[in-house]
């Protein structure tokens, strides 16, 4: 056996399986061995050993000659959300939130580009996607993708900005790089973000940052609606108030002391 | 490069990432390197590895010397949400259940011996344990296993019955197999399943089945409640017909004819 190279394989075959995983998508959703080698860039003989072992393992199936993923998969994430103190300790105010608005709240963490919906209390479909925990969506476009930036930090911010691909998703959506420095550091002062229409045509958000212990930004609170169903100046003046109370009382729960009155507390003014 | 010992080793580390992935969980959120090769019975050398290669594909990140998962490993899951027509049709139909209800509303699939949540709308918190999409509870327990065992053909009962480790999870739970075929057998004659407190003391839940066009039960609806709120009674006089109408509605929209029907409308009888 020789072992150096046994090694350096590896790391490559666990890539490519977890790439064989992600071809499976809504374009291609029971794809062939050939579909898959095709997608994929790998050979048909390399995605055949992926798919086996993917199958002994439960996480893919075959109809035939076509191969699907199985709900084993779902296991995966589970375990980051079972593991997650986080995504605990928010349910229930994701459900106040929910409750008290009639809309949907979602909490989102930032990876990459992109804002990846981590729990969600759906009330009614008003995404023309599907908003399962996991979906990512442009950080630029979103409430919820533009609190997680403002807080990130000068660094990533001007990394995001230069290395992000500010897509146009709408008419509306905000792909100037100086525009969005404007719009991350105006978050920053309102404490909280409402983006309306440029996701989505007709879709409004409003997103407040949820802080650990450490004072950081470590995830995104939002409330989504129609904007035919609430107008923005409504979503500011009645949904934001309730949002920004229910995303501090999370972040008090998660052990956050927020400064300001800790030092008024402790005299320090 | 020795290519056959290569192909093989191929299908090992794919098994031993997966391996890595799940050893995350409640109970070691946070592990070391030495710690995940305890959990994983690996050597340090090829955890360390494995963790570097998934750390470069984003799926964990590193805080000095703990582990932990990052949401990317979300987007495996979501791949499988995004890619079944049974779960894209369903959101509606369970977003209607828990409107009309006012209860959680679940959808599940079986997988081995567990039946495993893919979508949900959750309305209250009436669970123990943090119920997000891909957490498996065991069938034999629960009203949503019931019913997708009860239409898994005889074969797979029987092969159910005979492997399945039907632990009592309370002092309800059903665990003989005997008892546990006639209860399958009574959700065949009834069409739906009731289930009081097996999996949990106080949770009280019904399901009934979703077919494609086939004829095959492909998921479990369910409503999910607390004993405390509702009687059992009331669960079946109430919920059950509202539940069944719509994993009917939802079972049709995936081309499914009820058979009855069909041959009353053909004019067979």
């Amino acid at each position: 056996m020789a072992v150096e190279g046994g090694e350096r394989d590896y790391v490559q075959s666990l890539e490519r399986g977890f790439a064989v995983l992600l071809a499976f998508d809504e374009t291609r959703t029971e794809p062939t061995l050939a579909e898959l080698a095709t997608a994929t860039g790998l050979s048909r003989p390399a995605v055949r050993r992926l798919l086996l072992t993917l199958q002994r393992l439960g996480y893919v199936a075959n109809d035939g000659t076509r191969w699907r993923l199985t709900p084993r998969v779902l296991t995966i994430g589970q375990h980051y959300t079972a593991s997650s103190a986080l995504i605990e300790t928010a349910q229930p105010h994701l459900l106040r939130l929910a409750e008290l608005t009639g809309e949907s709240a979602s909490l989102a963490e930032l990876d990459e580009f992109d804002a990846v919906y981590v729990a969600r209390v759906p009330v009614r479909r008003i995404m023309t996607i599907n908003v399962a925990v996991g979906t990512r969506v442009p950080a630029h476009a979103t409430s919820m993708g533009r609190v997680l930036l403002a807080w990130s930090g000068p660094a990533r911010i001007t990394r995001y900005l230069e290395e992000a691909p500010l897509r146009p998703l709408t008419s509306r959506t905000v792909t100037d790089p100086a525009d969005l420095r404007m719009a991350l550091s105006e978050v920053r002062d309102r404490g909280y973000s409402v983006v309306d229409g440029e996701l989505e045509d007709g879709l409004l958000s409003a997103s407040a940052p949820v802080r650990d212990r450490s004072g950081a930004v470590v995830a995104a609170l939002a409330s989504s609606t129609s904007a035919g169903r609430l107008a923005p100046e409504k979503l500011r003046s009645d949904t934001v108030p309730v949002l920004r109370e229910i995303a501090d009382a999370l972040s008090t729960e998660l052990g956050y002391v927020p400064r300001a009155a800790s030092v008024e507390r402790d005299g320090f003014f």
